[in-house]
């Protein structure tokens, strides 16, 4: 599948490599087309890796993975040109986070509490599917579930395109080791708004816990 | 120990009840001393049952639980008078949740994202120990923590006084089965913005999942 990947950071990264590995195609998206984290990034994943502009990468791309910083989403989507998103599958890893007042964050207070990223950007890409997933764990962990506990701890997914939605399990599934039954679907994309809340909780968890590496397993 | 409850909603009379069964005296407090739900509660369970005005609840009490709607905490605290709460440890389980746009809730804007309604408290009640604790699951989770998995699932405290929060996970420890070790602490009264903050999650959860019986067991 040929699959573009917005945002160089370390989310992106990680999420591009490992769609390599599984024998996809991957470009990579960013402002600059001399991105040195793309360009170094592109050499370190051999044939399949590209790089390209936001809006090259769109085009290339049957599924996106929108991994930027939650600030400056709305202006690279626009960049990248909504039309280009038209019936494609979004998944959006974004989480609106604001640490000018240091650790732990808060929300951005325009995605917060009563709107989400999640939701603005399906307003942004209205033709596009977007589907809320794996911004509530950790980039390598969102990679392998099998990283923690076995596989055995929840992911939850949100958008108001069930068949998309159940596309995202399955590649989830059968590329990064999510359990398919420990996707917990929340219904539609206003549902960001309770997945993007709980983060700030989540840093707040790191720190107590001392590492990253963790999940929610829910048990009943 | 002589334990006050504001509020007579589920919550609090859940937590009464359930001290009241481990030989504690339990006074609970409402706006009104002819409050129906309060008189009914004390004929049901016994001598150790009473009833009392906000005021009377805390002059009784040496700990005691805020179990308020989390829209009215604030004026019920200073109907109880803050002078009465000095050096006395507070259990902070309200939730600040708007439900006026339907389900999932959101939180009050007063009380959301960079601020809550455990800092509000502790700043209305200086002379107070406050610890926020139990809001993240379900009354009757509360008070038996056996009731899911086996109790092996987390709780998250905040508080400003160290000594106050270890004498609350003692307390919930043997009386209401939490397991002490499953009992995180997130340092100071801030963090109540994240354990506040994952409610309406919670909420959408519980649509999810189909019962309220359910915690999050955290897994590295």
């Amino acid at each position: 599948m040929k699959i573009g990947i917005l945002g160089t950071g370390s989310v992106g990264r990680t999420i591009g490599t490992a769609f390599i590995e599984k024998g996809h195609e991957v470009m990579l998206g960013s402002r600059s087309t001399t991105n040195e984290k793309a360009m170094s990034w592109v050499e370190a994943n051999g044939v399949h890796a590209r790089h390209g502009s936001f809006r090259e990468t769109v085009e290339f791309a049957e599924l996106i993975c929108i991994c930027l910083n939650g600030a400056f989403a709305v202006d690279v989507l626009q960049q990248a040109g909504p039309s280009n998103f038209i019936d494609k599958i979004v998944v959006d890893v974004t989480n609106p986070l604001d640490f000018s007042n240091g650790m732990p964050p808060s929300l951005l207070s325009q995605y917060s509490n009563t709107w989400s990223l999640g939701e603005e950007i399906q307003q942004q890409l209205p033709g596009a599917k977007v589907v809320k997933a794996l911004n509530t764990v950790t980039a390598n962990l969102m990679v392998n579930a099998q990283l923690v506990n076995n596989a055995h701890h929840h992911l939850f997914i949100c958008g108001n395109d069930v068949a998309a939605k159940n596309a995202v399990r399955e590649l989830l599934a059968h590329n990064f080791h999510w359990k398919p039954e420990y996707i917990l679907d929340f219904g539609s994309i206003q549902s960001a708004r309770l997945t993007e809340g709980i983060v700030p909780f989540w840093v707040g968890a790191m720190q107590v816990l001392g590492t990253p590496m963790f999940n929610y397993l829910i048990v009943k």
